[in-house]
């Protein structure tokens, strides 16, 4: 029984500003076992970002079309926009054995879980609130509110690591660590006796 | 938080025979962060084995004070012999912040996860009984009797796989790839939320 015989996972990834995403994301996605799912919104695109790589951009009309057909993983409305994960795209990759990475906010995050419970729910964290602060001040790109709504959300946002499964700290210089850890999780997650209810069947048989 | 300043994990190591423990437990204990617990047992040394080394080899009576004393933190009768782990042992060693490698049959595990419901338990197979009971016989060192002893010991056993937290498989040449997935293992469960119940308060307090 090989990995690739079997379904991926579907990886929940939530981490407040300042906590490295995307840098371990990359890190992860330079392993051909792990896929990113590229979200749709109704926002408008960013100067530079592209359609179908940054995110699926969509109207307001099409994504609620979607949703009522059924076509959403999940979604959440966030400042006045939409933003869902488009199932196809998900199980295709999952049923080809590949890793599924969503990077999601709590809320969404959440409603992964309930659709998917087998889900593995990850939080990025920083070491501390005080390394974020200086780390987000440290940018020098944002205005003083934009950070103070920022360290607002991650108050309200990182209590919930409570109904993740693993935390990840992304330490100074070490986003690295925080992606081998994550491999570390995703290759005891596929050794769990919990997703592998026929071990003992299985066993006798082959 | 390093793992140095956390308990370490009792892990709970079984798997039949032919499923290649020993060099899997000698691969990990290459590492400073892991020892291993010496049993205790009434049985009598076999030729070559070293008192404190493979068993600490204690008489019935001795061993039954230990128990009544609740020196032990699970026994269990095997063959007309007593086999236990010795608590303090133990207990140091957790307190360290080493992580403790238990080699025990399934009837000990459950004693011990009853003690200890913390404990991570990990059940190592060959990739199949098929491989199994040719691993047996090509050893050419054991009767027949003995062989198919061994073999109706693991159809009794490998069931209770259903109860433990993780199975390994022990492919042909790859001893050191179960090695590095216990490794994964550990490292997942030091991430796991409900061994980091306070994450959120560490987080915002540092």
């Amino acid at each position: 029984m090989t990995s690739a015989e079997k379904r991926g996972l579907l990886i929940v990834f939530s981490g407040p500003a300042g906590s490295g995403k995307g840098t371990v994301l990359a890190d992860l996605l330079r392993d051909d076992s792990y896929r990113y799912s590229v979200s749709a919104t109704t926002r408008a695109p960013r100067p530079g970002e592209v359609n179908g790589k940054n995110y699926h951009f969509l109207t307001r009309e099409e994504f609620e079309a979607r949703v009522s057909r059924g076509e959403m993983l999940e979604y959440t409305e966030y400042c006045g926009n939409y933003y869902g994960t488009p199932k196809k795209e998900a199980e295709e990759v999952l049923a080809m054995g590949k890793n599924l990475l969503l990077e999601i906010e709590v809320e969404g995050a959440y409603n992964v879980k309930r659709a998917y419970p087998e889900a593995v729910m990850i939080m990025l964290l920083p070491p501390s609130y005080a390394v974020q602060e200086a780390r987000l001040r440290g940018r020098g790109t944002e205005t003083e509110q934009k950070i103070l709504e920022r360290l607002a959300r991650t108050r309200a946002e990182v209590p919930a690591v409570v109904d993740y499964d693993y935390v990840v700290y992304n330490r100074e210089g070490e986003a690295n660590q925080a992606a081998l850890d994550i491999r570390a999780i995703v290759r005891a997650e596929t050794l769990a006796v919990r997703r592998n209810a026929d071990a003992a069947e299985k066993y006798f048989e082959q």
